[in-house]
């Protein structure tokens, strides 16, 4: 089976307001719908997860029962764990619960602030996750990337061709993504805030998809109008 | 003294239209003339350069006339080279025609195409760049950055705590880049198309000045949107 898992988990202190971002407005409904309806579209997926801050889980819901309600029956939420990964794992956990364990489940997780993924960019996830396994989304580095060491000069400036700048969708095959992150040390786990991370240092071969400047991430007061521009512009 | 220099030598084909994108209309003016007047706000810039192709200094000529021509005198236009760093050594033979060789001329060089530099970045550049002699105007990287040897799958994710986004304005003591220009071999000159990267590889240190995830660099239709957007808002 094919699951979109939404990662609504973010607590949003950094847009100094009361709601997180994903709650935000964006051309007149919440980002998290905005984002969630491109999955609900695709066609190819069997049921939808949002990990989301226990704070948060009855708006959702309302929000779900306002302005998805046809689809409510297939949307599940489940509360987050204390970092990125955690939540994802409980997700893992609610998602074997509710369909059993088998090697032939797939997770497409992608970030609830990231509401202009295409329907190229979930297919695409779907595709390569089946024969690869673990698939991230990215584009060629638009700037130069420099490396600093003290965050006061340049240490290095690797090559432009090789550097990419990852977004979402990640997705992944769901046992081998269990397994991989129940095989962390705890310290491990603090260190290893991304999925696709935890698969390259376990030497996991990650496939990747393409991603578009437009799939940008809102966590900044600036990047939703921005995202405003391109909604409106869409 | 000190150099403005606004790197403006695109030839804009990427954008599809007949016009290079540092021309296209951004708030009624070019986005070259938007980006120019920034500097010419500044109060501590002597003098003013643009380096540009050969085919478009007639239009640049008359934009000055037209936006800017109270500052037309110390506006000065410079036939590009075959890449940035060729066009950029024009510049600085230009200026050393102009204002004779001095241990004491530092250039800040500017995208005519990332219309929102602040005063605060342009002062900055100035302040380090008569320390350090080198400066990038850098943000930490936003996104997660992967490394890709093959375009296919991924290769390595350094830790995103120590990678930034290289931006402009890059500034220069003069005498400095010259030297470190005029020492490159051809088959370098060819691979360093970045003259932090000039330095760096001739390990001179390069000092970081703070930019901003507004200080975006026009390269597609869809950045013009995301300019406008902006531009709207300041």
């Amino acid at each position: 089976m094919i699951f979109a898992v939404i990662m609504a988990g973010g607590s949003g202190t950094r847009m100094g307001g009361e709601l997180p971002k994903q709650f935000l407005p964006l051309c007149g409904k919440p980002v998290v719908i905005y984002t969630l309806e491109k999955f609900l579209k695709c066609g190819k997926i069997d049921e939808y997860y949002i990990g989301i801050n226990p704070g948060w889980k009855e708006l959702m819901e309302e929000l779900i029962a306002e302005h998805v309600p046809d689809s409510a029956k297939k949307i599940h939420i489940v509360c987050g764990g204390g970092d990125r990964n955690a939540t994802l794992y409980n997700v893992i956990k609610a998602i074997e619960a509710d369909f059993g364990v088998s090697k032939e489940h797939y997770i497409i997780t992608h970030d609830a602030v990231r509401p202009f993924v295409t329907q190229q960019m979930i297919e695409e996830n779907i595709e390569l996750v089946k024969i690869s396994g673990a698939v991230d989304t990215v584009v060629p580095a638009k700037d130069t990337i420099i490396e600093s060491e003290d965050g006061a000069t340049v240490s290095a400036i690797p090559d432009r061709k090789r550097m990419y700048q990852s977004q979402t969708p990640q997705s992944f095959n769901l046992s081998l993504l269990k397994e991989t992150y129940l095989s962390l040390s705890e310290d491990e786990k603090a260190v290893l805030t991304d999925a696709c991370r935890i698969c390259v240092m376990r030497n996991i071969p990650v496939t990747l998809a393409k991603g578009s400047d437009m799939n940008i991430k809102i966590t900044t007061p600036g990047d939703l109008i921005i995202a405003q521009a391109i909604a409106e512009e869409a």
